[in-house]
């Protein structure tokens, strides 16, 4: 019996790898631009960061993780997320330290999350994501923000909407949080569990919750948009100034709650509203995490970021109807007629990509007719045919596949001829 | 209390990540010039694939595996090489059956064992490798071995070793394993317990055993070479033969003996030969594995391939005292005095990254002199300083850094003055 690939997971395969291979050349110029340099963080970390980086109250931490034992009995976690890592790794190694401030890392790479599979979402899954620490200033928030909009643009996107809002600082976010117990409380026992949970720890997130959506408290709830202090409001207005001089369009949504705990002032999402784009619109999401450098035993460093999931954009330039422009390209297709010939095109076809040629030979030892067939299936520009004559003279027949001319080149001018044209 | 990375991984941070950002780009247009694809499989797979497609008697599987549950009770496992992985995505997407052949295919991506950490060996590591699945012609073989040895050479390592042995077809494998059970067995009693257990089932491998590898019995232990039948032997003729035509030097080996179950025919190893290189000398490892595909579950399709850790090649490149051509650009770094040259400051380095430019800008409100000492460190080509005066001209004063030229740019025509120089 063949074994099957985990549920959840997939291959990216030859024919389509070739798309991520260029967003995350779009991506990683883009970030050289906007100065973020990468950073690679391990695939799991100990359990206790996600608990507190992600918030010990989020679906991601009580839910979704894949968690387990290692040899040594350290409860290891896949990450679920890419942030907590990288702050864990900026407080490990110091860089509230470094001279250039604030630092601007990027990451690209698997994260795992146990959900129940379904189209565009995965167990395992690509983020593409940025942050940002050591600045408080509005104008890095716009920088972030308008980093993961140029992407999208580089991409191809052209029906994207963002959407912003301010969580407040600490201050406006307790008022809020009193107003919302408050609201709830007498009538909590008609929402679900996890919502009674959340009421005293985060009730922030019983907004979010995808049960108790329609339940008639929901609508009528204060919003955070009314408990802003001066600060916040000062904060939130200046990030809306910068946006409209880099002329970025945006709305404001009061309802916009991210579903990790570690958000306050700048929240925000990008969304396609390309037709049928489907229901999860989203493709990604970012918000300001000033604290989460102390949560993990860090020093005060205030910090902002976006994650997006490449499946998700895949899908949005599906959508959009978007070819990313991809070939593969082959110079030569060297076909052998005879083993004596064979021992000569192993060595000339190993001299052509020695000099950066992209080169192809048979391995089947199949006729010639048929390594010509595959010459022609794989879009080669020349096909080099040696046969025993051309072989005794120390040249090989090289013929344009496109004009049709064909010429003898000797052995030693074969690179040569093909790099000019 | 500060949170740690997982013992045995590392974060790989801005100003070394650009050494794997380089060698990843280098692997790629190579394997694109062998006309070798990009596949990405998960992390982890079902645990009984590596237990078939690695073999149950390897210490990868005994000792080292990341396994664990998920909350459905499937057993995974962190994929500790990616072999299996491949050949489980070729069976299962039927790849035997494209017109191309053979599947020639590249993979990078991070592995895990379980292993004691030491200088250049983690707990996470990070491999690149390729498979041709297809042929089992012997210049199949030596186009997989050229590869490695060209990424080595272009990456410009000087102190190479090939090794190479062949351990033969089926045939030439059960003749000499009944020579080797018959030499072992009447003192089996005085080898460890992993070895008393390989007896029967894989005595090749109690060659390979590190506890039991001063016994005598080992120095005088039969050899594979002189139990090759007719075919394995001109087959490994044949792969010398075309690597000397490629004028690729190599070593014959016999005691080589890879850690996998799955190698028949040919086996290769890569060593540096770099002075001060240290105890594990091996960069690469790889070889032919006619016969997995089936063991996956598939049709009889013979493959060979060869994986190398990047930590590995990188303590190498150390050894030779190799410079990688790495270095951060910044076109130009711009300075307000002023919040409303801030703002303007704002636009413009917007304005210079959508237009593909490295530009920079103060996100802390800093001093003048402190943001040009900023763009000093950053090695800008550029200082662009914008002040009330200018502000109010439409124009910026723009410093070549390297000449001292400075010169006054209006707002439009300053993308392009920084373009063109």
């Amino acid at each position: 019996m063949s074994i099957q690939i985990p549920r959840g997971t997939q291959d990216i395969l030859p024919g389509t790898v070739e798309k991520w291979q260029y967003i995350e050349k779009v991506a990683k110029e883009l970030c050289e631009q906007y100065q973020y340099k990468e950073i690679r963080t391990p695939l799991f970390e100990h359990t206790e960061l996600f608990e507190r980086g992600v918030g010990d109250t989020t679906d991601i931490v009580q839910k979704e993780m894949y968690t387990f034992e290692d040899r040594g009995e350290r409860s290891l976690t896949l990450r679920p997320e890419g942030t907590a890592g990288v702050v864990r790794s900026f407080v490990q190694h110091k860089m509230f330290g470094q001279v250039n401030q604030p630092v601007k890392l990027f990451y690209n790479g698997p994260m795992f999350r146990y959900e129940r599979p379904q189209a565009g979402r995965f167990r395992q899954f690509v983020q593409f994501g940025v942050e940002a620490i050591g600045s408080d200033d509005p104008s890095i928030d716009a920088e972030v923000i308008s980093l993961a909009m140029e992407l999208y643009e580089r991409l191809g996107l052209k029906e994207l909407k963002l959407v912003i809002n301010s969580l407040g600082d600490k201050e406006s976010r307790i008022a809020h949080k009193e107003a919302l117990i408050n609201h709830f409380k007498p009538r909590i026992d008609e929402f679900c569990a996890d919502c009674q949970m959340r009421l005293e720890k985060n009730p922030l997130r019983i907004l979010d919750c995808k049960k108790d959506r329609d339940h008639e408290l929901m609508a009528t709830a204060p919003s955070l948009a009314d408990y802003l202090n001066e600060e916040s409001s000062a904060y939130f207005k200046k990030l809306q100034h910068y946006l409209t001089l880099m002329g970025i369009e945006f709305e404001v949504d009061p309802n916009l709650v991210r579903g990790l705990d570690y958000y306050n002032h700048t929240a925000f999402e990008i969304m396609s509203s390309a037709e049928g784009f489907g229901a999860i619109t989203t493709l990604c999401g970012g918000g300001r995490y000033n604290g989460l450098s102390e949560d993990l035993g860090g020093p005060s460093a205030p910090g902002i970021g976006f994650a997006l999931s490449i499946e998700r954009l895949l899908s949005a330039l599906e959508a959009e109807n978007i070819q990313l422009p991809v070939a593969a390209a082959l110079d030569c297709y060297f076909v052998a007629m005879g083993d004596q010939a064979k021992d000569k095109v192993v060595e000339l076809t190993y001299k052509a990509r020695k000099h950066h040629l992209h080169a192809e030979m048979d391995t089947l030892n199949r006729k010639m007719k048929a390594q010509i067939k595959s010459a022609d299936r794989l879009k080669a520009k020349y096909v080099a045919i040696l046969g025993e004559d051309e072989l005794n003279e120390g040249s090989i027949v090289v013929k344009n596949m496109e004009t049709g001319h064909q010429e003898n080149v000797p052995f030693e001018k074969l690179v040569d001829y093909l790099k000019q044209s």
